[in-house]
């Protein structure tokens, strides 16, 4: 942690501030420059404290907190991959692992259809949504625990492992009861109540990015798993906010390879809430896999014309098998394979 | 609902959007342009139509929704102004009503040297917070049940009503049995399941903008609480995130006119969380009122610099207490008062 | 600027830094942390040096800039608010100064109709586009030449001094020529040679903020004018791009406190080009006097359904007359006068 | 363009907007719904036209416009891929061109140097700046007529074609005496007068996205070159402003899907300047040939540590080299070749 003193600083209110370290526990070293003084304060925990408790202090101009405030989900805590298992498929390793399914279970017709389809293709793991967090209190809420049973039956029928949402901290017993993998949700991701109570699970999570959250602020989010001692916990880039109106969200493809450099955990894309439109869901797929994500996340309906839930992002099967040929060829010359 | 047709799209195209339409008990019109077809798809209910069951056909090239998907938040459903009565404070009138307190409830003492504070200055509510979604997992996450109870004492002691978040949808009625009002986070604005229990309670709320939502999101997210039966829902813009990085959040001083048009709901202006910072707290709080906000919510607390939450943002009580004096001279040139 | 090494950086990469450090003539101070080294490097020109340089160094983490990289427009070098004078009207005491006219001119009558209109309401300066950039090579191009010598006659006919914008490098002479205050705009901010080239001119000039540039940049292309003498500089808040899309641009309200705090030249705001929509004006402009704004840009057309650019976001003449009778109020509550 | 008028607009007012949209030569179709009437106006430049001045009139809520304001650079006015040659080397066709080269040419040893190991690693056009757009005035500017020069010497010796950039509308014919190819840089993206002169020039042009432009927008502003008749025009996405901040912009790769369905021009990526950081370039490059780009623009240095501008993001020749390996097989996995 960096404090930039102001011009003409006091010696007292310098004083202050080393106080106010000493009392955190933490080394001071004073860089006194031509202009202003700046002191550096140094220990093994700078990264959780707050700068705001220094910024607040008289005579400071500034404080810069240098360490990340995130430390369980970070490269140097813990150098080497972390390997998430979903009910045998392994995420984070050389396979590119696929998800695929619809993005609301609707009916067991539709999912026993969609999950088929996908198995076929290639997909490893087959998604499928029960509990719909909606944007109006007008649309599909999703068949909730009924979704649950369905996705439970697809399981056991199609040999293929399950992941779901859950929206509410007290129902991560009940859908850990029928899932393999738990989803947390975008808007969710600073749910820290749900976070915690999925921690204390230790299951299988995929945690996505909040659309307006930066990457340290996810992996601080991430922290909130891994420090309830639950480490397998993938995480899931969906396209963030910003200006550009053509599609959905602006997938940022630059977080697999910053996330390659600052965590140890494993990330997968979902380029369908991203672009929002099945017709530009095959160029971010084929990108992600280039760039590095361990797996991705698609939607697939066997009718998306009527879907009751995103149709416009869903691919078709026929659309998703042949895409799942593309990925193939991508994943090979980067020296991977699905 | 307006669907615009690729240029050529066949006769068959245009009969299925046609159909699809007729089939949701639409009407509909047919603009043939010199180069594609328009179709304009009527009813009173299109604004909670998802576009997509549209795009998603053959031949479309783009559906544009002219109704708001929300629609208990809007004046036009709603002409005259909402009042709210928080304990007998009605928020939405001629007076601009001061809410006033620290971020967190950290002792008896502290509550109840500030809650004096801010009421001798004007305040007419009392905030503090108990339970507190902190973003990383090694931070104060507040003093949960016993600072319902220490808010509970200073109401009664300094009478004034309070105001508290509630962040578990589990926690609605423990908190609505001690406080007067409840607080809706950024981060939970979509919280569905919150929401619904919220808007349950008839508890009168305050919703917080999700600082990276549009006022449309904002509005359907009340829709959710409208639904439900409550009434009672004050509007509350705390900033929203852009690309600038002096401030913490960027606050969105147009929302307050743009509400004033769309929604019939009272709305209030959150500087402290927006700035982030307590010197540009003034500036803001005296803009909002000048802007047409019915009421502020402030951070105040007697000793900023040893805040466990926030510090940095936070007025001291002779701070707030000068700029109340301000304040109250704006609220008169726009023909309100304090 | 602050060093951060890597975790196990060698000597020879510390060794690496520290040369380079003094090779620029920077004083170096070594923090040796628990974790990791960190190095500060001391010196009174560390904002004009990239950071770049040293972050490229092997076995260095991430570099922080402690120092702001402009120079010439901070506060820190110049304490006193810089007064800046057009033609007798004085920005930046304790006036508050409207300026106000139509986007573009696009006849004599118009203009003198206008140009009347705003004298007698009370503004002090008369705005008006004679060079116009448009988004669309399709659009209305502005009058240019003929637009200038219409605002040349206005000036002296209606006794007021005009503003107007220049576009090009090479119109800096001509447009000041007939022109009391230059006014570079939005798209223009980081045309460098246009900055350079109204530097030089030493004409009074209003630079609009780029709608996606920081204050720190903001500030920054000011030094472009003020490095080559110009001190004559009124900087222009005119709405950033968000994704909220209820208004063409968010105004940043806390822009005005910020810039008050860093910087000493005076601060207009444009409420026009921010809401794009003549309902939102008074109330942004309302918000803007009472958050400290010297002065006011705001668009008025005799007849805004019939003008040729920008009529949604003109008031009116009577609109305008009612509004200067608010603000008269509002900048009375904050100790000032229009 | 679609009219939606307010809830009990009186048949006057509905006559208003029926009245001006004739006088523009559009045809009208009046659509009565149960609430409201919403006007549609037919006609095939209805994309040219400003929403506005329907908007402005008395008793309309709101405008749509369906059409895109851009024209010539739409794929509906030309369905067939634009190949733009760069003196001999075609972009927009099978082949993945590769332009690579030093950010600014700082002497002829450097120049020489890179651009032989560029052309050895298979870049088939050097790139270089001689015109540097700079932040800060105290940043060094670039060698200008000096560059020039020494591009044209490199194209000879090398033999091969150079892009660089030009910034003054008045240099577009010095820049295209020495340069195959101009560049228009993301700050002057909307300079119109910089694309007036370069479209009369007709020399191929890379038109960069302005860092905080819409698509649209960058679609509109290419209408400009091609409006003058300069069909030669190369589109280049290199980052987007976002609230991320582990990166100078956010690679927008979801531009190339959606700029191939509604543009017939080519579009290559700059992965140097959104990165930032020369360790992310390597994941966006793939991502981009993977997503469908025609091209890449990438910065190379021989000594990134003594570069005078960005050595940051620039690659070293021989980790372009190996870079250039692993492109080859991704642009053979989406069946084209470099």
């Amino acid at each position: 942690m960096i404090v930039e003193m102001k011009t003409g600083a006091s010696q007292g209110e310098i004083d202050g501030v080393v106080a106010k370290a000493r009392s955190q526990g933490l080394d001071v070293q004073l860089n006194k420059g031509t202009d202003k003084t700046v002191v550096a304060l140094l220990g093994s925990n700078t990264g959780q404290l707050s700068p705001d408790i220094f910024a607040v202090l008289p005579g400071v101009e500034s404080v810069t907190r240098i360490m990340k405030p995130y430390k369980l989900a970070s490269r140097e805590v813990k150098p080497r991959d972390t390997l998430v298992s979903c009910s045998g498929v392994e995420v984070g390793g050389e396979r590119v692992v696929i998800m695929a399914g619809p993005c609301a279970v609707e009916s067991k017709e539709q999912l026993m259809e969609v999950g088929g389809a996908v198995k076929r293709a290639g997909a490893s793991v087959l998604r499928g949504g029960a509990f719909k967090p909606r944007t109006s209190p007008f649309s599909f809420q999703g068949l909730q625990k009924a979704g649950l049973e369905l996705l439970a039956q697809a399981r056991e029928q199609i040999g293929i492992p399950v992941v779901t949402e859950v929206v509410d901290p007290h129902d991560v017993a009940l859908v850990s009861g029928y899932a393999d993998v738990l989803q947390v949700g975008s808007r969710n991701m600073q749910n820290f109540a749900l976070l915690t109570n999925i921690g204390k699970s230790r299951c299988p999570v995929v945690l996505k990015r909040g659309f307006a959250c930066t990457i340290t602020e996810w992996l601080t989010a991430a922290d909130y798993l891994l420090a309830e001692g639950n480490d397998q916990v993938i995480l899931c880039e969906r396209g963030i906010r910003t200006f550009e109106d053509s599609v959905r969200f602006s997938l940022d493809i630059s977080a697999i390879p910053v996330l390659k450099k600052s965590s140890h955990l494993p990330v997968i894309v979902d380029p369908s809430h991203a672009a929002g439109h099945y017709s530009l869901v095959p160029a971010i797929a084929k990108a992600a896999v280039a760039a590095g994500a361990d797996g991705l996340l698609i939607e697939v309906h066997p009718n998306p014309k009527e879907a009751l839930v995103d149709g416009l992002q869903s691919l078709t099967p026929s659309d998703f098998t042949r895409l799942m040929e593309e990925l193939r060829t991508i994943a090979k010359s980067v020296g991977r394979y699905i």
